[in-house]
């Protein structure tokens, strides 16, 4: 069975293993945890903040993130398909008191003129816009980059209506590795920024929030509150450096073979897909003679696994632990299914 | 100056603070405000409800609603123009941990069809979608009205998925004037509504909120500990009372003259309004040619107030305090400035 | 019957109707209301701050005055018999995130050496103390009164440990009736204050928050936000300004009636009263031989009102609507019950 | 340097590192790891409850256990030295918009003559007592543990008043040591429990909430929401259980230890301690004509941490790593700075 899924699927490595057996570790919520401490000060380093706060997923680096960047009241505006919004149980309100606003973009991006009219806060009543959200790559808008030119864009709409910028780069190494864009521009460009290390980069566990010392001291705090406090935690953080350094190198590969399948894609019958979408490790097309149910179930039958993202569309998603072969079998498939 | 900006700018009548007056009162915290509890019964009886609950502002009816009706992490359809949305300081997230989901409707205006693909909550990250908001009539939309067979609709969708339904009926006194339904039908669409007295129905302060006794029970503690529970509150009870008696009626002429109005701001140079969408007591409508700031200011000049709703967009509301001699000098003041 | 329940049951007079109906009043909401926004002016001047917001209750210039001061994880020092504590539905927890940290006075006031421990905030797992809060005159602390010294030494304890110093002064009326304190006093003590109209000074409805400028601004929009803006609210506010130029003055004889039937109880069989601690219009005594509702019951077959405050304890509470006549009354009421 | 900070700083040994590097794993936010699976069910079976949840940290443990029990308003009860009420950061206020109501009992722990008159709940303005949270052990209690017949007498009195139980048990394999109570004893008593794998049982990462089914699915999608859903998890887990295997039988030793260096601190000139408290692994003892910080720093210098409980007083914990060796350079340093 091939599991296109997800790329948060990857299981460790034995090579991974043995860089966490190797981890001098400490007590973290003491901060006496050199492998933590270490992969704080690189990752901040390198994406150009001035720090970072290792976490135990996605989701608590961008709610805490939007918890520092926000007061109750607040409203975030966030494309609609953003993972905030969509894949996180709604707990910006929960944990924030802060309203998502939705905006129609882009392959699940936005762009000053869409915002142009939806910044608000002027009375008592109006929710008091004070944050935009990104996503790059794009989850539910199908692995598609931000260009530099759109992010300075942004961010120089933020600037003029005195908005703070989250950046959500869970799969940001995709990002990177699809456009070229030098890390450290990310630190220009976001006042929050989250990174992951359990999806493409293969890391079993983890996450970091990166932004200012006086943010993510905040964070520290909020973080211990809710939880995300852990012990010895040096051995996740020795799996994530491990991935950074080897993983990271991988993901053009996981780029090519995504393109290999959207292009055998293209020309199946019973299935659309819009090339240019195809930027990074995700795939995202419809089927229109069937419903998404139905193709799952049948490929399902063919050794592979995919997930549904619409009445009438499915995800497949690649990371380093699909090899070629594994493409082959899964070329296979669709030409079983749709060929 | 006659005043347009808003129905919620009436002033008590000589008559009404006679009946304030003549109330008898209590400590309604205690539960032994005699004019209250009457209106709470009377008001309640009339839309087909258990019990009803006298708060300070339609707000509070709003979110207490939607309190009682959620759970933290739930989330809430409504339409993208919808009060709560739009005019309730985010207060849904704050004080319920909701995320409002906004949908593009038709005239403020939800539709089955629209949220057919809107209702989730599988999974540990969905939202749990578990309440539809409907507002009646639209602000925001232009004082539109919901038809019997489109609430009925609503009310079998969300039945059919197991969602419950809040109807903020701020001015269901409009709604019930322009549509001829009767009160009561609307206790067999709702699980919570909100109508409001201090707007055209021209009380100087007040809300309802109505349910089932449990929810009302339950409101009823939240209220308390929002800060409105209020101790003699009979003096408002009693001009709320009579506003459903003696300005209710008084609503057909509002519409009339809004009507007029709108048929005179169609032959006006440089403004555009949809004829079809003045049902009730409120005129939207654009400005052409310069923006709502300057169309305001100029009106102003001649002695009318209105308020922006939109950079290009301005509200006219009616109430029974502005007369036909007001209407005649709004018209003189339109066909000099837009003439 | 003769009702010492609480001073929150008077009836509005004929005169005070008589002024809220002469009262102009506007839409609040838009900061329109002369009557509102003289009342605001006139008790923030009164008490030496900067500006004041009139609210439907006092438990919402509490909640409100705790929100503007705090952050979410934050901890509240209140002396465990407060009424924030007590009767408030644990709202600080639900408005504003914060824990309460209850700590044992002496009739219901905190002093400077009973803190000394109880600051904490060092750590990311400790709550973080912010506020110190007091009650002045102390309701279940029996009506007792700060002295302009002790409020001196907590306000200095708070400055030297960075805290800021919360007054809920619902009874402060009664309080500057008994000790003298000049209004003007408490502002130099306290960051935020709230007092309240609905109490001994007989306002149908209404408190005020007073604090800085920038507290009340953020406090209008949580207002809001939580469902206390009113419309037309100048009817209250009129009212309000009436008791305090006619009822306040009356306080002094509400004290000596407390007095009178202290000093009674005092003599009683099988009832124990601290005279000392009856200093304004609440007396707190045991019943020794039966349990508080039994003495309740008794009392009310006798034609007099009162409230439990414990399972042997009692209120009882005067008020300008309790006259000499009726204090003649309870005082036959308590002979024959306790004689 | 010894460490006896806190049991929370062992480090993972070589035995356990292999456990992990051999565990199945899979991506638990799909409920796929066969590590977790199999720990949540073990642990649930353990001590008898349905079922169970793995979570990154004990705070996290408590702090869902507190959400599923509750609703915004209500009201929990806690001895006064408990962890939810000192060292969560005031979460229970921010994450479920309850009160804590602190309960002074004896060594940390409550009993029901102490909560007799405690029970509230009856007006709208009452926080709604609705659980006892209890700590077995207790840290800032030292150590100390319920007896069985205590824990059925809260159990009773909780039936009684309809209450729910909490049980913190961050080290309930220290009290299970020490009083030689079984583990499914607990099942029976509470509603819900937290129990911690990184305190003196040695893993690296994590705690478990067990509860009902019901409770626990509800707990995992508001684990979710707070960010603790991790993926490749099974690696934590395998640690757990491996220190449930090896570490747990270990404790008998660790106690042994604590109580000779208890009675050692007991001939000590200047410290002081009750030789009845010290049940477990935890000895709170009092500094007499020094404070906390001096006495804290003159061990450090004889090689031995501790942390300060009080301007006068110091806590000692043991663990696993503390060995008879280091026990004994411990005593050395005592005799130097108190002999």
């Amino acid at each position: 069975m091939i599991d296109l899924r997800s790329d948060t699927v990857t299981k460790p490595t034995a090579k991974m293993i043995k860089a966490m057996a190797e981890a001098r570790v400490g007590d973290d919520v003491f901060g006496e945890d050199p492998t933590v401490n270490n992969l704080e000060e690189k990752v901040a380093d390198l994406f150009g903040f001035d720090a970072g706060l290792f976490v135990p997923s996605g989701t608590m680096s961008n709610q805490l993130s939007i918890n520092v960047l926000t007061a109750p009241g607040d409203e975030v505006l966030i494309e609609k398909t953003g993972h905030i919004f969509n894949y996180e149980s709604a707990g910006a309100a929960h944990l924030s008191s802060v309203q998502l606003h939705p905006v129609r973009g882009h392959q699940g991006k936005l762009l000053p003129h869409l915002l142009e009219d939806k910044v608000r806060g002027t009375n008592d009543w109006d929710p008091n816009t004070t944050v935009i959200a990104l996503e790059n790559s794009t989850n539910k808008g199908g692995g598609c980059c931000y260009s530099e030119d759109e992010l300075k864009a942004i961010k120089s709409f933020a600037t003029e209506h005195q908005l703070k910028v989250h950046l959500d780069g869970a799969r940001i190494w995709n990002a990177m590795t699809a456009t070229d864009t030098e890390a450290a521009f990310f630190g220009s460009i976001a006042d929050t920024m989250s990174v992951c290390f359990s999806k493409g980069l293969g890391a079993p566990v983890g996450s970091m929030m990166l932004s200012s010392e006086a943010n993510i001291k905040q964070a520290r705090r909020m973080r211990k509150m809710w939880g995300g406090g852990m012990r010895q935690v040096g051995l996740l953080a020795a799996a994530a450096d491990y991935a950074i350094e080897e993983h990271w190198p991988l993901m053009k590969e996981d780029h090519r073979r995504a393109r290999e399948l959207a292009t055998l894609i293209r020309q199946c019958h019973g299935l659309e897909i819009d090339l240019e979408s195809v930027e990074t490790n995700i795939l995202i097309f419809d089927v229109l003679n069937e419903s998404a149910d139905s193709a799952i179930k049948r490929l399902h039958q063919e050794g592979v696994q995919l997930v549904p993202f619409g009445p009438n569309t499915l995800r497949a998603t690649f990371h380093f632990q699909v090899t070629d072969e594994d493409l082959e079998r899964v070329v296979e498939a669709f030409k079983k299914c749709f060929g």
